[in-house]
């Protein structure tokens, strides 16, 4: 029986752009585990009740219920350890954490003052008012006034992927000679806003920007071809 | 026969505080290899001609010479791979240069902004005025100027550390159960302005001083009892 996934959908709901949910979606194509997703929205927190929490991703793989992305993938290469490895051994997976504590705290937090506003546009309508709500209590301000003035601030953000840039300077992927979860990582933090947005926050001629087109063209191009926002 | 190491000292030859030796020397521990380091100065560029190259830290094992802190440590790995590993493999190699390219941009760019001017109390004589002179020219204004305001700006150093802290919250080492070249690589870089300056970069409450304290007892205290700066 293929692995139940919610994820977050918009209000299109082919269109999915929760960073932590393409991590996981990578990481299900890596180990060859097949996936039903279920489309979640926002507000349908009593939807989760059953896993204890109320964000997604969550897994329900036969009777275990796993969440959070970082517990997912591990539970995943523990489960399924005759499947390719996503970490490389316990040292690989250790340091990888290093690479997604730096996504969520870096890398998450500043993609959101660059679309943040966006992603309004896209959400379904049951969920525009909570989504408007939390975030703006979270910014302490409008989230018109989040995202104003992107233009000039997305050179400070592409200075903020200078580590990734480097690494990728030295190897293909930031797993080395293939893509490990650290991969799926970072790609699922920039798929974010290429489905939610369409405001390109890579320039085309960064390092960064070609291993995502890498990225993009691996199982069958699954991030290449999924639904992006249509919004202006 | 011991691995030679030139390690950038200063005016007491006995301080060492380049973080790229410090790397090393810990590399150098964990591998279980013998060291004699040779005392060197910024100013000594030629002593260096037989490497090709004009920074350290260099080794010289038998008739091979490496340079650059990563290169060293990869070789170290791959020559004496009998001997503990530091990176878990290829891929928490891998992984592990992404530790590497954060320390070097992100951690150590805001460093010096903490104590930069204290490094010109440190060096030798003869060095000071190149000190001053090549880094005045690298920040675009004089060290007293770069340092000024570091009270208040030392909160901002410290959030940067972030990723670390997080992971430190979950392992007790970023290499997971045992330190490896990625604590290595953190640890130089904090031993820096340790060993160079008086002023604190971390809050004795922060689980990366705990850590620090940690990797200070590592190899019969050989970070803890290195000489540091006497100046106030």
């Amino acid at each position: 029986m293929a692995i139940e996934m919610h994820d977050l959908a918009g209000a299109d709901a082919s269109l999915r752009f929760s960073p932590y949910c393409w991590r996981i979606r990578l990481a299900l194509a890596h180990k060859g585990l097949a996936v039903q997703t279920i489309p979640w929205l926002f507000t349908e927190k009593d939807v989760l009740t059953f896993s204890g929490q109320d964000r997604v991703p969550v897994i329900r793989d036969g009777d275990r219920v796993v969440y959070d992305s970082w517990s997912i993938a591990e539970y995943l290469d523990d489960t399924y350890p005759d499947r390719p490895g996503l970490f490389g051994g316990a040292t690989g997976r250790a340091h990888a954490r290093f690479i997604n504590a730096w996504a969520d705290s870096v890398v998450l937090a500043a993609i959101a003052r660059l679309i943040v506003r966006d992603v309004l546009d896209i959400v379904d309508p049951k969920d525009r008012g909570y989504f408007r709500a939390s975030r703006e209590a979270r910014f302490g301000m409008t989230l018109e006034a989040v995202q104003e003035g992107r233009d000039a601030r997305v050179a400070e953000f592409r200075a903020l992927l200078t580590p990734a840039r480097l690494v990728l300077g030295k190897q293909r992927w930031l797993g080395g000679d293939a893509p490990t979860y650290a991969d799926y990582i970072m790609f699922g933090t920039l798929q974010w806003p290429r489905c939610a947005s369409r405001f390109e926050v890579l320039a085309v001629d960064d390092p960064v920007a070609e291993w995502r087109e890498r990225m993009l063209d691996l199982f069958d191009g699954m991030g290449r071809w999924a639904p992006r926002a249509a919004t202006a």
